[in-house]
C-alpha cells in the first residue's frame, strides 16, 4: 500500500499517475485540512475535494478546482442579487459541500464524510483528512493578519509574507495507522508550508515517517514553485526557494527527494543534506509525464 | 395603501391580480413566517419567497414554489450522491435562500434581509415578515407530533390532525404600523389556521386589524379548500370546512367576506354571523379573473 500526503494541486496531479499505475485499493491519500472553512454557508474542504475529484475522474483540470464541465446557476444568481460568492462554488460541486455541512451539523466527523462520499463516487482508495478538528491557518503579513484565503485570493498573494501560523490539531483516527500499514510514503509536490507541514506538524506523524521509506518530489523547481505562492511562505520561514531549501525541510524523515531534471546542478549540495536524491522530470504536464513519474517513484521501492 | 395578508399559494395569485390594477407602491404584503425552517442547510421562508418571486413576476406558477424555469442541478447532485433534499431547491432559488442565510448569520433581521432582496429584484411594494423571530409550529396528529413540512410532504397529509400549536413571537418592527397606515385590508384566500391564523395571533394585530376596513376572500369553496389541507385544519379546530366555518373565525375582526358564486345559497347563513357578505368568482384560473377579484375586492372601499 501507498500513501500520499497531499494538499494543493500539485500532489493531485501525481496522484492522476499514480491511479493509472497501481490498482485503486493500493492507494491511501492523506489530505492537508488547515484551509477548510466555511463560504457561503457551506463547508469547503477543498483539499479533500480535489483529491476526490481527482481520483473520481472528475476534477476540473483547468483550475484543479471543483468539478469538469460544471455550472455556476446559484453562483452567478447571487452575484446577480448583490451577494457575490467569495468562492466560486458550482452547482455540483456545491452538492458534495452542503452534503458535508448537512453531515457535520448531524455530527458526523469529516472522515466519515468523505468515506460516505468517495464510496458514492465509487472511489476505492482511501482519503484520509488530516484531522477531523478544523484548525486556523494565518498567513502574519505586512499588510496585517490574514486568512489564507483572504491572502491568497482578496489580496492576489501581494503582502509581504512574515509568518505562518496555524492551531495545534489531532489526528483523525486513520491518519497515523494509514502511515503505519504503508509500504511506502510519497510527499507530494504541494507547497510545503501550507499544505504538507500542516500534516507533518500533528503529533505522531513525523515519528511514524521516520520507520517508513519515504519519497519527497520538490514542488521547487529552479528558483520558483511550480504553481502557487510556496516561495514567499518558505522565505519567510528562512528557507531559500529551491529543491535545497525542500531537503533541509524534509531532510529528518525523507529518504529520498527527487528533484527535476533543471535542477541536475544542485545534486551534490543536496547530497550534502540528504544521501539520496534522484533527478527526473517532475513538470506534470501530461498525463504520459504524470505516469512516468508515478513509475519512476514507485519503482524507487522494489 | 392597501395592506394583504399572505401565506401559502392563495393569496399570491390574487397579489397578481393585485399588482395589475394598482401602483406597486400601494400595496403591502404581511406574510406568514410560521413555517420558516432550515433545510439542507439553508433558511427557507417559503411564503415570502412566494410573495417576492410573485411581485417580482419570477413565481413558478406550476407549483406556486420556486423561480419560473429554473434550473435543479445542485438538488439533483445530492439526490445522485446519497443526500437526497427534502424539499426540492432550484439553483436560482437556492440564492435568495442562501443569501438569508448568509446574512442572518451575520445578525441581519429577516425584515431587512428581505428589504434588501425585494429591492434588488425592483419590487416596489413592501414585503413584511409577521416576525422576525423564529416559530415553531406543530400539527398534533393520530400518529404523533409532526412539523408543518413533515404532515405536507413526508406523510402526503394523511395522519387525523388533532391540533395545531405554534409559538408566540412578537411583531416584526413594521407589522403593526403597516396595518395602521393601511387604508384597507385584505386577508387572503390563505389556510385561516396555518398561513392566516399566525398572523392574527401577534399581539396587537387583532386590534389593529378592528380599526380597520377589512375583507377577507374565503379560501373554502363548496365543502373544501381551494387547495391544500385546510379542511383537515379547520376540522380539527372544530369549524365546519366551508364559508360558514370561515366567517365564524374571522367575524371579530373582519368587515366583509367574499365567498364564492358556488356558495351563494350560504348567504343568508353566512349574514347571521357577519353583516357584510359579497359573492363573486373566487376560482383564480387566469389571470383577468385575479384582475376581476382584485378589481372587485378593492372597489368595496370606494
Amino acid at each position: 500500500m501507498i500513501c500520499v500526503l497531499s494538499g494543493g494541486t500539485g500532489t493531485p496531479k501525481l496522484i492522476q499517475g499514480l491511479k493509472e499505475i497501481l490498482d485503486s485499493e493500493e492507494l491511501s491519500i492523506i489530505v492537508n485540512t488547515v484551509e477548510n472553512n466555511y463560504f457561503s454557508g457551506v463547508y469547503v474542504s477543498g483539499d479533500i475535494d480535489v483529491v476526490m475529484y481527482t481520483l473520481a475522474d472528475m476534477i476540473n483540470e483547468e483550475f484543479w478546482y471543483g468539478i469538469r464541465g460544471d455550472t455556476f446557476i446559484t453562483n452567478e444568481f447571487l452575484e446577480e442579487i448583490g451577494c457575490p460568492e467569495p468562492l466560486r462554488i458550482g452547482d455540483r460541486d456545491r452538492a458534495t459541500k452542503i452534503e458535508k455541512t448537512i453531515r457535520l451539523s448531524e455530527g458526523y466527523t469529516l472522515s466519515e464524510i468523505v468515506d460516505i462520499q468517495k464510496n458514492k463516487l465509487n472511489i476505492k482508495s482511501k482519503i484520509i483528512p488530516m484531522s477531523d478538528v478544523d484548525s486556523d491557518i494565518k498567513i502574519v503579513t505586512d499588510m496585517g493578519d490574514l486568512d489564507f484565503h483572504d491572502f491568497l485570493i482578496d489580496k492576489g498573494c501581494e503582502p509581504k509574507v512574515l509568518d505562518v501560523v496555524y492551531s495545534k490539531v489531532p489526528p483523525s483516527d486513520q491518519l497515523i495507522s494509514t502511515i503505519e500499514e504503508s509500504d511506502m510514503v510519497i510527499i507530494g509536490p504541494s507547497n510545503p508550508i501550507t499544505s504538507i507541514m500542516p500534516i507533518l506538524s500533528i503529533e505522531g506523524v513525523k515519528d511514524a515517517l521516520k520507520k517508513k521509506y519515504v519519497v519527497a518530489v520538490s514542488p521547487i523547481v529552479g528558483k520558483s514553485p511550480v504553481s502557487g505562492p510556496a516561495g514567499q511562505f518558505m522565505n519567510a520561514l528562512g528557507y531559500e526557494v529551491s529543491a535545497v531549501g525542500i531537503a533541509k525541510m524534509y531532510k529528518d524523515f525523507v529518504n529520498c527527494l527527487i528533484i527535476d531534471n533543471q535542477d541536475k546542478y544542485l545534486e551534490d549540495e543536496i547530497k550534502t543534506i540528504l544521501d539520496d536524491v534522484k533527478i527526473t522530470n517532475t513538470m506534470m504536464k501530461s498525463l504520459e509525464i504524470k505516469k512516468d513519474l508515478a513509475k519512476f517513484i514507485t519503482d524507487l521501492n522494489k
